[in-house]
């Protein structure tokens, strides 16, 4: 028993770590609460009240199932449910109103393969990539609330008034959400993207510079030299992984309006196009790794010959991603960076010369810097052409 | 005008083709109806049917927010649903019984902050990983149901009958879901993972046999001489972007009962791990594709030098691969994967010998193998170890 209560505690611990680490995720929970309280108050004092399963509980579910993380999140599904609701209202109706004209024989039938047919198709709509991207959420509530007013019994005078109502209480639900979103420390997707891309420049900056200096500078030497230094060095892991997350901030990026620095037409694609190339720069530094952390000895001879210059081309590679971050950050055309990029590019070329200039015997390690000099000019040159796009 | 109804056109043709690529999806979509008709008509038959916004609703909109296109999923979301169904009716009927005793003053207060307490910690728990890994979707249905229960006006009685209701046309609805997307053409989270594992490994193989080969046979010769080959030595970017969707689908397995050749226990988790392996090694190839494609020019000399003894290495690397893939798809411990091994290794020290018995002047192509081979005999030994473990 003890041992249960020990591992709920760490559980418990960690979550709270959790928390503490990112002070936003306890701000979204007040607010989901916030929200919920407030709509929730707002129909149980209400004297219009009509009990259970009437309209007040749809206020409650928008309040429940809209709510997201990130401003974008939000108002992407609350414009989705509206839509999709109405939609699927009106084709409810139409559907319901021939039903019910065509005898109460045939009505189970018109009622059953409308309900599929539309239901089939709602469906394969949500496998188009165009349509899953923006209206995944919507299609959903299309089939929901077509299949529910289809199956519906009532007579249309009635429909027609509880849809009103019906689409009234969604409103209210979702214009809640979307001001508490937005009034109460809103997070923004546009910003964490922004901010996102940001930090993995500056991992992949870090990690360059950290790699190459490592390895050349302990070939072989102290391994466990520090922790805290080699989870430096590895910040280019995170960057390989993050695509999916680029793809879904940028996603909701596009629904959110302008807020801060952004314009509500930012050009976020061109994020993820920065995105990729940092990420490709992050696959030739995977490899990089790799080399250093290979078995093969390398004489001291070639070691000295080549280091300066191959960390030479690694500060100053790293210093432009640096400076591209920072142009990043501030939206503002770097006046440095062009001195910065020939810097780059004289050095690459210096440890061309030198290579020329040395008959290697085994020049496994130098020859390892070939492919990243290569991928980080190539980056450089793709970021730099998109910053011009991001800042004009 | 034309010109809309030819880009409606278009985009019809797309998604249509985008079904016949995967029919797949056309049954899911079968199912869906399916599964939505019968369900409508059941309720809609039935004499004891009480009016919109009675229970059946609940059946109908369980169906269609719980089918998911593979088995896992469903099976997760309809646990998750009952589940969070029952525990937030069992409290939200306890701090209901409390409010209404505590007089008409208090209780606004009460159901006020419970649901701002509740509706907050759920919402917290969503963030943890390991809960959101299984019960992300159950969290929310907590919150739904714990604020309609509270914030209904009911008299106690009525409050239990409706919950026994409520519940049991849930599990009419998730069974339902539950029958056909395992009855009717089941698509099974695992096998697609299964299936998802074995063609990466197979891309992987034909791309670095490609890529080598078209590096040594064709070095600065005709670019475009067929687009068909140039799009399969680029299988592996699809290997990059793989790692959302495995997760997803170990996640969703782990729900499954025993199906096929798999076992309820089957160990999902090494398919990560082997996922992962085959994407470090589709770094080191995105690496090397870098280098086929720079602009190095290669002195003849070395280039026939070295190519025989690297084609070998590339050619019995994706051997050994291929080897791994067709042991994967039979799960039988492969009898020449050992020897497979072995003539690998033995090139690759055939190659090393080469190298060294080589002084380049400008050794560029040669040293860009290292990092390929040093990480595919990296490759292999995890994966060998992996699929060791696969087949115990």
């Amino acid at each position: 028993e003890a041992f249960f209560v020990k591992k709920v505690w760490r559980f418990l611990k960690k979550a709270w770590d959790l928390g503490v680490d990112d002070p936003r995720k306890f701000i979204h929970c007040l607010k989901v609460g916030i929200a919920l309280t407030v709509v929730s108050l707002f129909y149980y004092m209400r004297p219009l009240y009509d009990g259970f399963g009437g309209n007040a509980m749809w206020a409650v579910m928008t309040v429940v199932v809209v709510f997201e993380n990130n401003v974008g999140a939000s108002v992407c599904k609350c414009l989705n449910r509206i839509c999709g609701t109405s939609l699927a209202g009106f084709l409810g109706f139409g559907v319901h109103c021939l039903a019910s004209k065509s005898g109460p024989k045939l009505e189970p039938f018109i009622v059953g393969s409308s309900v599929f047919l539309l239901a089939s198709a709602a469906t394969f709509s949500r496998f188009i990539p165009s349509v899953k991207a923006r209206f995944d959420y919507g299609a959903m509530i299309f089939i929901l609330t077509f299949s529910l007013v289809s199956v519906s019994g009532y007579r249309v005078d009635e429909l027609l008034g509880m849809a009103r109502e019906r689409i009234s209480t969604i409103i209210v639900g979702t214009s809640l959400c979307i001001l508490v979103s937005m009034l109460i420390c809103p997070i923004w997707a546009g910003g964490e993207l922004h901010v996102l891309i940001h930090r993995n420049m500056e991992k992949l900056a870090i990690s360059l510079e950290g790699c190459t200096s490592e390895f050349f500078q302990s070939n072989g030497g102290v391994d466990d030299k520090n922790k805290e230094s080699n989870e430096k060095l590895l910040g280019f892991k995170c960057v390989l992984g993050s695509k999916a997350n680029e793809e879904a901030m940028a996603k909701f990026a596009l629904w959110e309006p302008a807020h801060g620095q952004f314009n509500y037409k930012h050009p976020w694609k061109q994020y993820l196009k920065i995105g990729s190339s940092i990420r490709s720069c992050a696959y030739c530094l995977e490899a990089l790794n790799a080399c250093i952390n290979s078995e093969h000895k390398v004489p001291e001879s070639i070691m000295e010959h080549v280091s300066d210059s191959c960390l030479t081309v690694s500060s100053n590679a790293s210093r432009v991603i640096r400076e591209l971050a920072e142009t990043m950050k501030t939206m503002k055309r770097s006046s440095t960076i062009d001195v910065l990029l020939g810097e780059m590019n004289s050095s690459v070329q210096e440890l061309q010369g030198n290579l020329k200039s040395l008959l290697p015997e085994n020049g496994t390690p130098i020859m390892d810097m070939i492919p990243v000099l290569t991928c980080v000019s190539l980056l450089i040159e793709i970021a730099n052409r998109v910053e011009a796009i991001v800042d004009a």
